[in-house]
């Protein structure tokens, strides 16, 4: 067992840092690191269970999500709403297991160390970690938990507060984007992994299905499986697609959106006008002036051919963060944070919506903690916590961050669109998860494809195949 | 919080009582009963712990499978297995619930009262207390988890032993039998959850999907929601099963088998003798003289119809209990105790599968546990114990049971038939789990419908639709 310890290091900090700080980290044996940041204060202690996995290729892995965490723990706001009041910060590795997970959960349990859960993150760890936590009263808080089962929270998920939307509220936005333009006849395209991979649904499937319902039915869905199969040949699956319909959402990763939308220019689909597609980027955030067409091993030539391609596209992602001086200032130190104490370097990537999410999760606990205490209650009375968290908006480190009355974030989401000069993509509107409505940003509007100045319809003139108009020899 | 106490009272006993013994019911307040049953004797001690739903119109509730674990612990055998150990059984209600389950197996590790667990028996249970155990090093000994997913022992559920076969080995012993008259082209035909019911799939659908599997392919398959649909249109869907096959094999509740078989009747499908159809009962032991096709409430007439039509019905069911002395004791002491001490009357019906393969369970345990403290070994090494419970076969209440490499029961299965003098059906062959193979019974044959002398083809000699042969006016 190995055990290194810090103490009194000067943690690059956020906030003000108070007191000497120690830092403790001790790796266990059975590899499942469990370590300790303690805000060193006199008085009564905050304990925090931080359950996420290891694996540095997740968006939410600990080393993504420890800094921001500690970051508020160590934040002015935090130290004025929670005065004097010791702050320990332990984290397990869950694995994504839906064995070392609960596990995980019932060890800080019986040790009495978590007063509140911030993660877990992967839906089978979850669903049997947030169902224990609401018997044994104890808050979770999560930006994962985006499937429709967890919005159930009366019988099963009771201390739950999903801290990320849901997919069902980016069914509802796309519905209300959709609407902008008058189209409700849409085609789904997506990644889903093949049946018998053992894997079951793809987070591609559970996000449009909340499209699907969100508009009741839709004419075509398609799906294919990225994972499996090297050449798909998405020329016949557009021909298909465009017997059907004009406005197609996809779903894949952005390699396979690149393919698709290649495609699609080489089948005119482009240059006509008459397509619209959409894609879905729910887990990132778009690096300023995002080029997604560009690929640095193509050729200029194929290059220039997916900026044309990408002028048909619309991308649907969580609303990016601010310009702000102060969310700069973030960006940058949970960047050196993760390098410094969790030995992960970011690289050029943006923080993901992961990474603010748990930081806003400690303000939102700690708010809602310092209000149970002035109103006579105690840390430990973990249903009366979470409800003073419900229906609460209060201001996040990306801006006003509204929980609805059902302990779920009302996520803002926004439209993207590609300057077809520059290349770049930048926001044209925003849906308001709170309001339900869009809010169209000042002086900037979609370029259409194929020289258009407005959007297509939904369904062709003459419909799909022509024959609803006269023919010209008539 | 009500508590009832005795203290040396007389339990009915199968085997020998050593000493006084006591029994303690204690009701906690929230209504999930936690009980001890203790073996009063000096020295070291043995904690089962039971995981088991208490409601009683389930086959495997708790005042079902307490008796025969109690007599199994007081029995001869197990006193010579385990001399000088106090045993203590503790149960507590699942409720067959994701949540309370795992949190009561939970509670006996936390507290130290379990050395191996019994049961718990819904599989959503299962599944976690089963992954759990397995880290916590505790055997886990279950006639249920049958579907596939238990199958696979490395990863999951390493200490877990499965005492009732699993539906894979019931596909095996269906093609074994279907190979007896050269059938490989069936139809099934079964009871399945609506989609959208929130029920996910039937034990029937799990069951026969192995028939399916076993049989590579199945020409023709068809379900109907028998807990939603109240007049089902049998008729219809026997006509177009009759267009492709003449095997049909049906899972569905004793009165919509009988609803189905006489819509085949009033078809003619049973007097042409060329459809013979199949029936799976895993959950019940079937009385002797066991007469499906009468309804108490039905007519003379037509239970003399429903006679009939069972005439082309064979029953795959569970090997039924011997007609042993000694198991008519155990079957009666059963019932008295469940009785006297749980408050419960089997009424008639023979006990279940699931009563004697808990006691069978326990006399399990206590070879594996009497071999492990032979060598050594102490009762908290689980896994010793587990692996000395795999590949053996013992003696258990209704004969030699088989425990495969795996941990599995090499369960046998009968099948029966009618005899249409008496309408009482019985045993015509049975199927070996271990040998895998089928043992007729001797001097009793088939009674194959419509005056036939022996089986019908799969595949009529001219097709289902009669075009294979040339016609009569050629």
């Amino acid at each position: 067992m190995r055990v290194t310890s810090f103490s009194g290091v000067d943690i690059p900090h956020f906030g003000s840092i108070i007191e000497p700080v120690e830092l403790e980290l001790a790796f266990q044996n059975d590899q499942s690191f469990i370590s300790r940041f303690e805000r060193s204060l006199k008085g009564k202690e905050l304990q925090i269970a931080v359950l996420a996995p290891q694996d540095p290729s997740l968006q939410y892995s600990l080393q993504k999500i420890l800094p921001p965490i500690t970051m508020a723990v160590l934040s002015e706001q935090v130290r004025q709403l929670l005065p004097n009041r010791k702050i320990t910060v332990r984290y397990r590795d869950t694995k994504c297991s839906s064995t070392d997970g609960p596990l995980a959960a019932f060890d800080f349990y019986i040790n009495h160390t978590a007063d509140v859960f911030l993660g877990p993150m992967c839906d089978y760890v979850i669903a049997p970690v947030a169902r224990y936590a609401g018997r044994w009263g104890i808050p979770v808080l999560t930006p994962g938990a985006q499937a429709e089962a967890f919005r159930h929270k009366n019988q099963q998920y009771s201390t739950l507060t999903r801290l990320a939307g849901s997919y069902s509220l980016v069914g509802e936005g796309f519905s209300k984007i959709l609407a902008l333009f008058g189209w409700r006849h849409v085609a789904l395209f997506y990644h889903n992994y093949a049946v018998g991979s053992g894997k079951g649904h793809s987070l591609c499937h559970f996000t449009l299905g909340t499209v699907f319902t969100a508009l009741n039915s839709t004419p075509v869905y398609k799906s294919f499986d990225e994972t499996q199969e090297d050449r798909i040949d998405f020329h016949g699956a557009l021909k298909s697609i465009a017997a059907k319909a004009r406005i197609v959402i996809l779903c894949a990763s952005p390699p396979k959106v690149r393919d698709i939308l290649l495609a699609a220019e080489d089948l005119k689909m482009v240059s006509s006008g008459e397509y619209v597609f959409f894609n879905v980027e729910l887990f990132t955030n778009l690096r300023k002036g995002y080029m997604p067409w560009h690929d640095a091993n193509a050729t200029d030539e194929n290059n220039e051919r997916a900026k044309r391609a990408y002028e048909a596209l619309l991308t649907v992602t969580v609303r990016p963060p601010p310009d702000s001086t102060e969310y700069m200032a973030f960006d940058k130190q949970v960047k050196e944070l993760a390098l410094n104490k969790f030995n992960f370097s970011f690289g050029d990537e943006p923080v993901n919506p992961f990474v603010t999410a748990f930081y806003d999760a400690v303000i939102l606990y700690a708010t809602a903690l310092n209000e149970t205490l002035a109103n006579g209650g105690s840390i430990t009375n973990g249903t009366d916590i979470t409800s003073r968290m419900w229906n609460k908006t209060f201001q996040g480190i990306t801006g006003n961050v509204s929980i609805d009355s059902n302990g779920d974030r009302n996520a803002d989401y926004s439209l993207l669109d590609m300057d077809p000069k520059s290349g770049a993509f930048h926001v044209v509107a925003h849906y308001s998860g709170k309001t339900k409505s869009i809010i169209e940003v000042a002086n900037v509007s979609i370029h259409w494809p194929g020289g258009r100045t407005t959007w297509p319809p939904d369904t062709p003139k003459c419909g799909f195949d022509g024959s609803g108009c006269p023919s010209k020899s008539m």
